[in-house]
């Protein structure tokens, strides 16, 4: 199974192409057992002009994630919802980001799954509020990274794959990843730091 | 000049598309002076299901606002702003209808114009408040139609394509239509009444 997971927004989009052996049964686990897990096959952003008018800023995501689907033929799309407690205005203006990134994947027949962002974080990190840098870090832990995703949109993109993969494969497949990556010694954990 | 008026909603979206000879400089105004003015060439609405996926709703009202502007070759897109003072919900939600409506325009390179509510009630019926009934009976007499749009959501659309009529032709269309539907003695107006 590949999964695109997009974290939208008007002027960068993070994105993570994660794909997995599917392990989905009982059987399949057994089998699979030695398996590496989930890998990335790529991750980056899609940015657009900060001067150019709204409509051309969503035409170029909405390319930008009709491209990404073109070339890697992932079988779900997974997409951050929007953490809407903020500004109004900018709440509406993500909204029409997320519009086209659905509309591309709806289009093009994918499975579409929507996450929250604390539950992103509480699946891959394993707390709600986790900071963007401990993201990045789990991220690079879970896909054995030599560095973490650059810059944090793209770890974000990741992360939504991620939590699609880990939730596709069941409580089982996540208790097996949350074992790997405190069992991986490849990084040091960035320190929580409170946020004023 | 063909303008396509868009009233976008995930439920019912309002459309309009109005026909004007474009009479843009003072020599074509006195040319055209004998000229019935804009015109409606079509107007409905979109339906979505209400049990559907958001990104099926969004596919579905980008298809339609496709297959309009295929239809019809507009040279402007002309869409209503969200009045967002509502629920954040609603508001972003709304946002992502909007960013499907707006991209269809962009992929078609039409010039692309955005109107508040009030602008536009403003501008067809004279008062920034006006009731939606206010608003189909004046684009009914604006428009010489025999009844007014059905259901308000059309109607809603049609002003939205007047709006931007009225503004490309400046302030000088906007007293000849004014002075053309106080001449129109074809429908009764509603009286406004108080909302609840």
């Amino acid at each position: 199974m590949i999964v695109l997971g997009i974290d939208p927004g008007t002027a960068t989009t993070g994105y993570g192409v994660v794909a997995t052996d599917g392990a989905t049964t009982p059987t399949d686990r057994v089998a699979k057992a030695g398996s590496a897990g989930p890998r990335l096959i790529e991750c980056g952003v899609i940015r657009t002009s900060p001067r150019a008018p709204l409509h051309e800023r969503l035409r170029d995501i909405h390319e930008g994630v009709t491209e990404l689907i073109a070339r890697h033929h992932p079988d779900a799309l997974a997409v951050e919802d929007v953490f809407y407690a903020r500004n109004v205005r900018t709440t509406l203006v993500l909204g029409h980001a997320r519009g086209v990134i659905l509309l591309a994947g709806s289009v093009a027949g994918l499975a579409i799954h929507e996450y929250a962002p604390a539950l992103i974080k509480k699946t891959v990190v394993g707390a709600g509020a986790a900071t963007k840098q401990q993201v990045q870090f789990m991220v690079a832990k879970l896909l054995r990274l030599k560095h973490a995703p650059e810059p944090a949109d793209a770890a974000d993109g990741v992360a939504c794959a991620l939590t699609c993969v880990m939730y596709s494969e069941g409580p089982m497949a996540r208790m097996r990843l949350a074992g790997a990556a405190a069992a991986s010694p490849t990084l040091t954990a960035p320190r929580r730091t409170v946020r004023s």
